[in-house]
């Protein structure tokens, strides 16, 4: 008799799996269904991408990298902060990981022992404590303030450390709520964080997509903090599974051994087009893709207020609202379900983003889906309401 | 100041990285150095599998597929267990992963809680130690009998079994001895790990590469264990990384929501080459190259015997030989050094495979490269050891 760890044990299913699965099932009948739950662009990898990892293949570039990625790929990716956000992040520094999750999971590993903190933001990402569990760490919630839009203030997150705290870890822009951080407020964070002696960890993986501030990146303020990012969201690649870290470099050496040890090295085709991805001709499509999404942005903001739905954070970047349905229900939860099934758009429950706060309250939606697709979905989710 | 995890802080580097990063700064000065050290085939990925994948990307399927890998390449691996070795293995137990890599990963951290004991082979592959350390469990050594060429028997097995052991990790076959489990080894080590009310964890990532017997899985035997495996070695799809993990089904939905946490989902272009590398004209391509492989095993075989150098192992699969150099050396990374910088040749030191034994009369050489090139191989260390 096999039994579980009890870490395996304790990992919560995502509820938007099951509507996800209900969504499909429901398709498969030939039902038409708006999709505003996906947190992936629907883009599609960018052409010139595509050519490069075409090319890749036919000269066999199809076997083993370094650990730490190809030397031209952390080159490239040093000089797209140099000349995109004005920071100096030498190549030595840059670790490329597959995918987001593998950074995290290094920096996680590297950073955290057994018994040791880490803030995390509720609402947040709900993978990342369970990169935290895996090494026996303790992940601690930081609550953000719903009442302000669930901004982050540093002197809240001072407040919140702990003595066993190592680690806090920030999102900008963040999921679900679309916040980002403003260039004074990390200031704050980092000297908040270096005051406590411990790690700033920012993941930075919807970088580029922002709509009322330029893009930027903690790393023009300080060397002293470890960066998480990705090819997924800006540049269209989720599939490939391709992402990047950033640490102050006398961690890299180990961080590298970690990554050899537990991944081997992330995928090579898929660096080849993270190349491509960083070259002009794929970033003037990521531009215009990025334009799309504002756009659609405005749609859905003007939708919500058309339906007196509140959306309570700022949503000024990645491509995520956080909306208040309290009006309608008590259990966001079984809203989603209900509303998949009787109008055919799919939405995310906010009871998968945290525990800390009354998350039945709130939805996700995504815009992820053309204008179009936006305004179906808006249209019927106003008959909904009006049926409730 | 940040400071490295204890974990982080441990893992040892791989002897071989140093000399692989000296064997490419040679090649960089013009030297001709002969590769047996690189423990991938030198074949590159099959033109099915490249074309599948090219299809799969004009297709525009470059975006998340469920963590458990796409339904279709599930069974389809399914189906190979039936057609190639009688095993019947439903799909609903097969996890597609990143790389075996992710599938070690994901079977350690389901399996074992802190504390808890892993016994692992020595010599072995050096990285299993690590994803044990991750999750806090206890790597424990389990010395094979150099005396009986490194052979693993049952009954050794057992007594070295701990009150504080869960889990037993054997691999079939084995990195770096070649040797392989014969399906009576198999059973008793199915019966004393039952005994011991423990699991067993097969490594069969280079099945199907075996030259004195048939290609076989544990599966065949017993539903009551855990497998991994990888598309990277028999079918030629390294930097893909792509691998599989094979569990009892009801320890499956845990270990799907632990891959949904810690990767999201495997390399989806990836994944459309998996499902290609299992279809007949990649098997007919693949088994050609079994066949050169046998070939080049028979060539460095002989070679060695010629050169009175003992292979130490049964060297039976993969394309690995372990052999005893300690005619020469009491120092074999020393020797591994010297033989790159003055023969051109590289190979793996012993060292990197254990600490149990005295891994520093031990060399592993990988038969990765042309008949011709191992050949020239044989000659220079030929001529490298007349002049010790």
């Amino acid at each position: 008799m096999m039994t579980l760890s009890r870490y395996a044990s304790q990992i919560p299913p995502f509820h938007v799996m099951a509507l996800l699965e209900r969504a499909q099932q429901l398709e498969a009948e030939g039902r038409d269904i708006l999709h505003l739950e996906v947190g992936e662009p629907d883009f599609g990898t960018p052409p010139p991408v595509m050519e490069a990892i075409q090319r890749a293949m036919a000269q066999g570039r199809t076997g083993y990298t370094p650990a730490a990625g190809l030397p031209a790929l952390r080159q490239a990716i040093s000089d797209d902060y140099r000349e995109r956000f004005g920071a100096e992040v030498p190549a030595a520094r840059i670790v490329v990981t597959p995918g987001a999750s593998g950074a995290l999971q290094l920096a996680l590993a590297a950073l955290i022992n057994p018994g040791e903190g880490v803030l995390l933001c509720d609402p947040g990402y709900p993978c990342n404590r369970q990169f935290v569990n895996l090494v026996g760490g303790d992940p601690q919630p930081f609550l953000l303030d719903a009442a302000s839009h669930f901004d982050l203030s540093a002197a809240a997150l001072e407040a919140a450390w702990l003595p066993s705290t190592r680690v806090a870890m920030v999102a900008s822009p963040d999921n679900p709520t679309g916040n980002m951080l403003s260039p004074d407020t990390l200031a704050e964070l980092v000297s908040v964080v270096r005051r406590r002696h411990g790690t700033l960890l920012v993941d930075e993986i919807y970088q580029g997509l922002c709509y009322t501030q330029p893009a930027s990146t903690v790393l023009s303020q300080t060397d002293d903090v470890v960066v998480i990012n990705s090819f997924s969201k800006y540049f269209c690649m989720t599939g490939w599974r391709l992402g990047w870290l950033v640490a102050p470099e006398p961690l890299v050496p180990a961080i590298e051994r970690l990554a050899q040890n537990l991944f081997l090295a992330p995928s090579t085709p898929a660096q080849y087009g993270g190349l491509a991805a960083l070259e002009e001709a794929s970033m003037a499509i990521l531009e215009q893709r990025h334009q799309l999404l504002a756009r659609r942005r405005q749609c859905l903001l003007n939708g919500l207020a058309h339906l007196k739905l509140p959306v309570v954070s700022r949503a000024d970047g990645a491509f995520y609202v956080y909306v208040d349905v309290s009006r309608y229900t008590h259990d966001s939860h079984a809203f989603c379900a209900d509303l998949l099934e009787r109008a055919g758009v799919a939405i995310t429950p906010g009871v998968d983003f945290g525990e800390g706060h009354d998350h039945k309250r709130y939805v996700r939606l995504a815009y992820t889906c053309t204008e179009s697709r936006l305004t179906e979905a808006l249209h019927r989710l106003e008959h909904y309401l009006e049926s409730l």
